[in-house]
C-alpha cells in the first residue's frame, strides 16, 4: 500500500491509502480515519460505502463524523465507489453509471465484467487488506449513503456473522423498480431480472438470515426518494418478514450531505453500541 | 436578494444568497446558518471570512461547525473571498492573487480599485444587509481562516466596538513580511509599505484602541507557518502592547480544514460566551 496522504484531525488522522485491486484489476484509493484509541491497540471499523459521483473523500470532507468516531474510538473506512483508470466506452459519460456509480455489485457483462466487481472488492478484499496492514480489531459495522446506503444493505443481507451493525442514510431500497438501479443492473448484470433480486435489499431483506436492529434515516423533501429510493418497499418487506428496521423520516431534509452531517452521530452511537 | 439555495441541517438552515454588492460593484454571493433559535427571534452572528481560493461554501461544507451553532443559537454568516465576474489580466492566474484572494483590503490601485473593496465589503455593506434582512440581532463576532484569519483580525483591530469577539485559524499575521501579503499588497495597494501597516495585524495590534480577548489556532505542521503566517510577529507585538492573544500551537496539524474541524467548537464556544 502506497501512503498518498496523512492528516491530522480530532487527536487521530486520516490517511488516504494506495493499493493494487485484484478485484477490481486496477489500482484503488481509499480513506481510513484511524482516531486517537487506535494508537493503542486495535479498533473497531466502520465501512463507509459512499454515493454516486463520490470518492473515497466526499464522506470525510461533508460528514463531519471525525468528532464522534473520535471519542467513540471507532475506525471508519471508506472506499471509492467505482474502478478507476479504465475507460470503456460511455463509461465516464453519466453521473449514474460507470465511473462513480459501481453500484457495488460484480458485473458479469461485458466490458464491465473485467473490472467492475465492487461487491468483491468491499466485501472481501478491502476489509482483508486493512485488517492486515492498520489497527483494527475485525469488528465491523457498515454503512453508506444512497447508492452506497443500498451498498450497505445489500453486503449485510448477504452476509450473516460479518457485519455486526448495520444503518444507512437515504439508501436505494428497491433498485430493481427505480430507474438509477434499472440502468445499473441492465448494464453490470444483463436483463434476467432473477440476477438483480441477488442485488436489491427489499428482496433480499424477506428471506434475512440474520436481523441486525437496522436504522435509516431518510429526508421528506428528498428529491429522489419516490422515483429512486422507495424505501417504502423497504419497509413492507421489513414488516413481512419480522425484521427489526427503524425508518427515520426526517422532515424537511434533502439527500445531501448536510442531512448526512446531521444525524451522522446518531449512527456512529448506533453502531459504537453494537461493536465495543 | 436573491435566494441561490435553502438547506436543512441540524434543525436550522443554510441559505446562500445572491446580491448587487455597491462596495464591489458586483454581484455577490454568500452563505448564511441559520440556527432553529433564529426560527423564534434574532440572534447573534459570527462573520467567517475564508482563506484564498475559498469561496462562500467551503466554511459550511466542510467545518462541521453548524452542529455547536445550532446548540449555542449563532448564526454564521460566510461571505466570499473576492469580487466574481470581473476579467482583467491575470485575474484568474494564480491561487495567490485576484480571484478568490481579495485579502479583505480595499484596493487603491487600478485596475483592482475598480471592484476589489473586499474591507468595505464585509465590514459595513454585508453586515448592514444581513441585519436588515435576517433574522439577527447586531451583535457580532468575527473569524477566519488564513487569509480569512488575517481579515478578521484586521476588521477587528480597525473597528473598535464592532465586534463582540475575535478568533482565526492559521491567520496571515504580518502579511507585509511574507510572499502572499507582498505579492497581494503591492498589487491592490501600490508600493509604499506605509500604506500597508493599515492592513497588517502585526502592526495594527500595537495601537489597538480595544482589547478583545484574542483567540489563535496554529498547526505546527503548517506548511506555510514560517514563510506566509508568521504568528510570532503577532505575538512579540501582543506581548509589547499587552493585547490578551492566547496563540495555541496544536501539535501535528497542518493548514486545511480537517485543523479548523478540529478546534471549530472551541471558538464557537468562544464566540457564543461574548454574544449571548
Amino acid at each position: 500500500m502506497e501512503l498518498v496522504s496523512r492528516t491530522a484531525t480530532f487527536g487521530g488522522e486520516i490517511r488516504r491509502l494506495k493499493h493494487r485491486s485484484e478485484a477490481c484489476d486496477c489500482d484503488m484509493t481509499f480513506g481510513v480515519f484511524l482516531p486517537p484509541q487506535a494508537q493503542r491497540g486495535p479498533v473497531p471499523a466502520l465501512l463507509w460505502l459512499s454515493g454516486l459521483t463520490c470518492t473515497d473523500e466526499n464522506f470525510m470532507i461533508k460528514a463531519g463524523a471525525q468528532r464522534v468516531a473520535a471519542e467513540l474510538g471507532l475506525a471508519i473506512v471508506c472506499p471509492d465507489t467505482s474502478p478507476r483508470g479504465t475507460d470503456f466506452p460511455g463509461e465516464h459519460d453519466d453521473y449514474d453509471f460507470g465511473s462513480g456509480a459501481g453500484f457495488y455489485v460484480n458485473a458479469t457483462q461485458a466490458p464491465w465484467s473485467a473490472n467492475y466487481r465492487m461487491y468483491d472488492y468491499v466485501t472481501r478484499e478491502l476489509p482483508a487488506l486493512v485488517e492486515a496492514e492498520l489497527p483494527v480489531n475485525g469488528k465491523w459495522g457498515i454503512s453508506g449513503h444512497s447508492m452506497g446506503g443500498h451498498g450497505a444493505l445489500i453486503c449485510c443481507l448477504k452476509n450473516p456473522g460479518k457485519y455486526l451493525s448495520v444503518t444507512a442514510f437515504a439508501p436505494i431500497c428497491n433498485p430493481s423498480n427505480g430507474g438509477w438501479g434499472q440502468k445499473a443492473f441492465i448494464n453490470y448484470l444483463g436483463e434476467d431480472r432473477n440476477d438483480w433480486a441477488e442485488y436489491d435489499a427489499a428482496v433480499l431483506i424477506g428471506s434475512a438470515e440474520e436481523k441486525l436492529p437496522l436504522l435509516i434515516d431518510q429526508g421528506t423533501d428528498d428529491e429522489w426518494l419516490s422515483d429512486q429510493l422507495k424505501p417504502g418497499s423497504l419497509e413492507q418487506a421489513a414488516i413481512a418478514s419480522h425484521y427489526p428496521l427503524t425508518l427515520r423520516m426526517q422532515e424537511g431534509y434533502d439527500h445531501g450531505y448536510y442531512f448526512v452531517a446531521t444525524f451522522i452521530e446518531d449512527h456512529l452511537r448506533h453502531h459504537a453500541r453494537a461493536l465495543s
